[in-house]
């Protein structure tokens, strides 16, 4: 356990790196780009260090405008709005990563401190960009190549064999964008839906999929937690469990220097998420996040320093908290739309059937498979915990009468 | 440990309790009167049950309107105003005991919930009307009298021994409103300066002050948080170890117990605190607060569900979380008004000194001897957390270098 959660400090010791921030004052706005839960997540963090956090949210009902005062409504990709919000925040980060480019260039110009900054950015904007650089500074991936059409495709599998994965380089999210083609018939196919290049990877097989949380300031310290394994249904993070079972201690380190190494070369400010695929031999990249992660929501409770007061800490420069695992044990599981309209219905049955849960419910309309809640356990024994927080989880949705 | 930390159902099971909460559902409104850092701090619990929050608070800049959407600013003696705030509200709810009786009555009357009831919160509010309540039902306290004038209270002297505790029977808090007289000098200037009757008390010698913190449901569940001891200082809470270090179980179980009568016994529906007295030969109890309170601060990190959350449970009838301590100790400092006006700048030192650290600030002006914060340690050692905590405590506060 200890070695796996592990606080690396890349520069100097934890004092010298308290200077800095000595400016942080009470009046501290942060401003979070884009209205979601991950942005929801962030207030409690925010009230407790004492920090005003604003966000620009698409709809005044957006699940973080109902719990943050002064919300602005704007789209991301206005410039205008984002200007006009930018105006009034220390910081500007985000929620999610669709916010485009040449906008981040005007507002990083017009002398806004934004983070992470577009130069990180752009890594986990642009996949096609995060392979060649990852491939770069040596973090272990699939071989890959963007290709322009179908023919080109082929070209590439000739060399590298099928099956492959076909991605949209921009704009995907929860597996969407993201096809596994057999043959030249397959790829044809893709690019008939496609509305430029992909990006075409090996497939590799692997045995599960893992994910690291990292935080990084700008001065440079870092911290890592631990190893989680993440469970997808249907290309939709389902669970996380942390720490990941039965991982190998020489996997779960190599694992966290490489998620650390991925945000120091790229100099990430904030949280970076990596998720990862396990082979029979080790692990390699698939996908990377810059902000808050859902296979970080486990930190709420199971952390000693969630990873929504990371990402604030580490976006105003402030000194990293533990990422320690509190427990033995901590489970998360989703809760998406499923056959109850109303979520509060279900809360009564799930808490008096386990009084140690925690719920957290977003705020969101429920349409079908979206990522409306999520709920956590801690413990000794994750099997007993995924079990009861699958449960829970499963009523919340109507899907179990259980 | 496990003994301390007891989880107690007055009624039924957990699962027969949750019929009565399926209403909930997420548009639920909890409607706090009072703007203060108990309001503000049970923002993070309504974000994460997915109900709202809604607060009357004095001021537009009050701590919990700062973090509150769509804060209603009026007095809480302005019946008016409250009317007017109930009307949005499922549930009415108190940062404080101040609302006058009367305006209580016209909310109920008017057919608006509010919990804790009236005829419960009057044992909060009158210090006279709990003491006689207390005594009726058993519950440890001191002898004590309504006294009217100085002769009176030097009568019950003459019953009863110097020296006598004379307290305002109603506003007092924190100390305020309570003095110790030892002759009828003392008596004489304590009604030169009361404004009505005073509630005269034996003088109690104790040992240390201990605290104990339970919610109960309308249905009728309760829960207990483990015993902690309160520290005070010039009659303000500064300390609180959580569990009580060296209490024995006997003495803890007897206090919880005493404290679910209470809770039981007055109607309590809600987080109740009693404060108490440990003597020689047992304990005492010294006041009742019901609402969440400064001694069960530490609770939002160190028990498995907060008093915050608690609270907004118990108020909407849904299933109680447990009360358990996630480590074996937890210690909560208070951040008072000290030379440092800005606590923000006193963030970094501390936070990067402390990588386990807590910070809560309330975004409140600082003023001398206010409670502004507060930090909270969790660990095997309470000796050792108190020492780190009281550290940062002091250095936020301005009031220590190291």
């Amino acid at each position: 356990m200890a070695s796996i959660a592990t606080v690396a400090a890349e520069t100097g010791t934890a004092v010298r790196l308290a200077a800095g921030a000595d400016e942080v004052d009470r009046s501290t706005v942060v401003g979070m780009v884009g209205g979601g839960q991950l942005a929801r997540m962030s207030q409690p963090a925010a009230i407790g260090l004492g920090i005003t956090l604003r966000v620009l949210a698409e709809r005044a009902d957006d699940c973080a405008a109902q719990v943050v005062p002064g919300t602005m409504v704007g789209a991301h990709t206005d410039l205008t709005a984002l200007s006009a919000f930018a105006q009034g925040c220390d910081v500007l980060t985000f929620d999610h990563e669709h916010v485009p480019a040449g906008h981040l260039d005007v507002l990083e110009r017009s002398g806004h401190t934004i983070r992470p900054g577009r130069a990180a950015l752009v890594h986990a904007q642009d996949k096609a960009v995060m392979r060649e650089r990852l491939a770069a500074i040596g973090v272990p991936g699939p071989v890959s190549r963007v290709v322009r059409d179908a023919r080109d495709a082929s070209a590439f599998a000739e060399e590298v064999g099928w099956p492959l994965v076909l991605k949209t380089p921009r704009g995907g999210y929860d597996g969407k964008g993201v096809r596994v083609v057999e043959d030249e018939r397959g790829t044809a196919d893709a690019f008939d839906r496609a509305t430029g290049v992909l990006l075409a990877e090996v497939y590799v097989e692997f045995t599960r999929e893992l994910a690291v949380l990292v935080a990084r300031s700008p001065l440079g310290q870092a911290v890592a937690y631990p190893v989680v394994e993440t469970v997808q249904v249907d290309r939709v993070c389902h669970e996380v469990l942390a720490p990941a079972p039965a991982l190998d201690a020489r996997t779960a380190v190599a694992a966290q220097h490489a998620a650390l190494s991925v945000a120091h070369q790229l100099g990430v400010t904030g949280v970076l998420a990596v998720e990862m695929f396990q082979t029979a031999d080790g692990f390699f990249v698939n996908e990377l996040a810059m902000r808050p992660h859902n296979s970080g929501h486990w930190t709420i409770e199971g952390a000693v320093t969630s990873q929504f007061e990371q990402h604030l800490r580490a976006v105003l420069d402030l000194p990293l908290g533990s990422p320690r695992l509190v427990a033995p044990a901590a489970v998360m599981v989703n809760v998406l739309g499923g056959r109850r309209a109303d979520l509060g219905t279900g809360l009564g049955h799930v808490l008096a059937r386990d009084p140690e849960l925690h719920v957290h419910l977003y705020g969101k309309v429920v349409r079908p498979g979206r990522k409306v809640g999520h709920v956590t356990l801690l413990g000794d024994d994750a099997g007993d915990l995924r079990e009861r927080a699958c449960e829970a989880a499963a009523y919340l949705q109507g899907d179990s009468d259980a």
